[in-house]
């Protein structure tokens, strides 16, 4: 049985028809190594986006369960699409929706989470010589309902499938070149990395480096697969690879500096200090499925025997927040709620400062020196964030990047379209 | 239990988010009237043409099972926007593909036949309020690979669920008024029809009057569902009902008269006159589910004891048939395979022509007068059809219209965008 390597290409690498031909030959380039080849594929450049457009159009607040149906047709587009392109060049090669493989999910919408993935018919597939090409992003409930990972989340499928099928490497093409120490595009002598940990790489991505959604980090953690995130259209390039920290060669205190501009601080006032409240809180933005970031409850004070409870969420959430709190608000018997969107999140993250004292104060101290006021902080065992005002980001960005000597002598060459910070 | 009725519309229907809104009225129109509605859709106005066309310019000769996982994409798009405007407007909804209801076919690409229809998750979503929205035009096999049911299947679709949930009646939604005497883009006068039999109108469809996929009529016939052709944007009229000839009003020996210019003759001059050479032949163009129409065989030349056989298919599949025949041609051993695409084919169709003598000769007496060559000729109980040059198609047209007095006193509005003849 040959090794098994699995590629995931997202939507900017098969945007049309020139680029699909192109992925077409990086595909068959692998399987001619003598490897056995798993294809992982997103929507073809902005459809989804195209599609969420056209369903507020209809419906300002569509059902999530029909949203799942509209957007999953994206990837089913770009993966047959894919299939023919290697056939057209010679190639065995056959496409599979979720429902087809069994990529079975938990039964929740719009970011639901794989629980099992059926391996039988790709074995079978490949068995029978066939380059397999899948539709990311999407899976299927025991049921039969059709289900969506959320935003990014053909990353999580891919990592999952070469979890599964017990691949020896899974491949996130994409069309930057790795994984910066910053983004590039704020502080120009950022370093692509050779090599980073899982745990880096994880609060990287959460702390708003977006090259690869977070789950399919946790995922290659858990099952110890090893990512290389690389250069679709610069393919010779050795890209980024993430794997376990006890099998990196370098480990440096701060490995990279990321800007979130993507959060919402909600701040409720004036909860009563009684046991409970909290859990009430933050078991109903559970419940919706709500991911919260930093959390900070004040010391209750003496007179009125309340708290204020400080917490971020992403800006999509704000609305369904909104309205969540308003309802528990009648139990909760809080004061005000309010929020604030100018905000940004900066982190420096390196597994190499769990045993270095000071890496915190030089944060907070370069940050004072820049005039930059922090309003929270919060941190891990590798990470150290700070909320500052928006404006100062780019500036926070650029201090902390030299404070901690991440800049390589050249100047990175920006290409492809980076997520914004 | 309330009646159902099952409703379909095409895609120039459901072209845009106007028309999508304005459908999602129609439907809740007969939800308000107290019946249990299905709907079957088609994929957004020119979508599938658009796949196609994708396909294409990536692959010249695409394999068919990838292109049914490519157009199958286009229903689930429609379906499930659809669903999100009956929700808009406050009733419940609920979208399902092929493969969740279980739309059972053979396991065919590209113009697979339907064999069952499970009900059960149909019965319990209406039993729960559900209006139900359904992909037309697809299928899937008992393995789970993905099928269509070839080009305006969705008519298909439409009377097989109507069948199988033995609805009241399947109204077919489209953007003409009803089933015409002949084209009024040509027959300025041609009259639309109160009734129509299955028999004459399967008649009509396969002559080229494509208002209806011939499929679904003979599945309506064969379930006796009564099927309404209606416009969806004047949907006061009444269309036109297709019924069983036995509960019909009226009767007129002739009903309608049709052009088809999508056909294309192919001869096969000099086929040894052995048993078995003309099985040979056309069990191979069945194997590769080539329809043929209209076939001759010529008399037997005593000197050469060889035969020549004509016959007519579908330009599309022309390609794939002289592909074939060079194939097989090694074991027929005939001599030249000549096709000829400057053809039409007119014909007049009416179940009450059965009882009647005389009506061939006036077709044939009234092409003559006309100066029309008459190259082919076929003959059912209801239908006789004449191949003729294709530039003398809409002459043809005219003449026969007239000398059958099909024509009405008014000159019909002609509106949407009526197959081409």
């Amino acid at each position: 049985m040959k090794d098994i390597i699995v590629q995931k290409f997202g939507g900017t690498s098969v945007a049309d028809i020139e680029k699909i031909n192109h992925v077409a030959d990086v595909i068959i380039k692998e399987k001619e190594n003598g490897h056995d080849v798993v294809v992982v594929v997103s929507a073809m450049g902005h459809t989804t986006d195209h599609l969420v457009k056209l369903a507020k159009s209809i419906n300002a607040n569509p059902s999530e369960r029909e949203l799942d149906m509209l957007l999953s047709t994206g990837e089913c587009v770009s993966m047959s699409l894919l299939t023919m392109a290697i056939q057209a060049k010679g190639y065995k090669a056959i496409s599979y929706n979720a429902a087809q493989i069994g990529i079975i999910t938990e039964n929740v919408h719009t970011k639901a989470r794989i629980i099992d993935i059926k391996t039988d018919k790709l074995r079978k597939s490949l068995d029978e010589g066939n380059i397999i090409v899948i539709a990311g992003f999407q899976g299927v409930t025991t049921e039969g309902e059709i289900t969506t990972l959320g935003r990014g989340g053909s990353d999580t499928s891919a990592v999952a499938i070469a979890s599964a099928l017990d691949a020896q490497r899974c491949d996130i093409y994409t069309d930057v070149e790795g994984v910066y120490t910053t983004d590039p595009r704020i502080v120009p002598n950022a370093s692509r990395l050779e090599q980073i940990s899982y745990e880096e790489m994880l609060e990287l991505a959460h702390a708003g480096a977006n090259v690869l959604h977070p789950r399919s980090v946790e995922t290659a953690k858990q099952y110890k697969m090893p990512l290389r995130v690389r250069s679709t259209f610069k393919y010779d390039n050795k890209g980024t690879l993430i794997l376990g920290v006890e099998d990196m060669e370098i480990n440096k205190p701060v490995a990279g500096v990321a800007a979130d501009l993507s959060q919402v601080r909600i701040v409720v006032c004036d909860i009563p200090d009684t046991p409970g409240e909290a859990a009430t809180l933050f078991g109903a933005l559970a419940k919706e499925n709500i991911s919260v970031d930093m959390i900070i409850q004040s010391y209750a004070r003496k007179v009125s025997n309340t708290n204020d409870i400080a917490f971020t969420i992403n800006q999509e959430d704000l609305p369904k927040t909104l309205e969540m709190l308003e309802l528990i608000n009648k139990e909760l018997k809080a004061g005000d709620i309010s929020y604030d969107d100018n905000i940004a999140k900066i982190s420096i993250i390196g597994a190499g400062m769990i045993d270095r004292p000071g890496i915190a104060s030089t944060m907070f101290q370069t940050l004072a020196d820049n005039n930059i006021n922090i309003r929270m902080i919060s941190t891990s065992e590798i990470k150290i964030s700070c909320l500052i005002n928006k404006e100062d980001a780019q500036k926070a960005l650029k201090a902390l990047h030299d404070v901690f000597n991440l800049g390589c002598d050249e100047i990175a060459e920006v290409k492809g379209t980076l997520p914004d910070v």
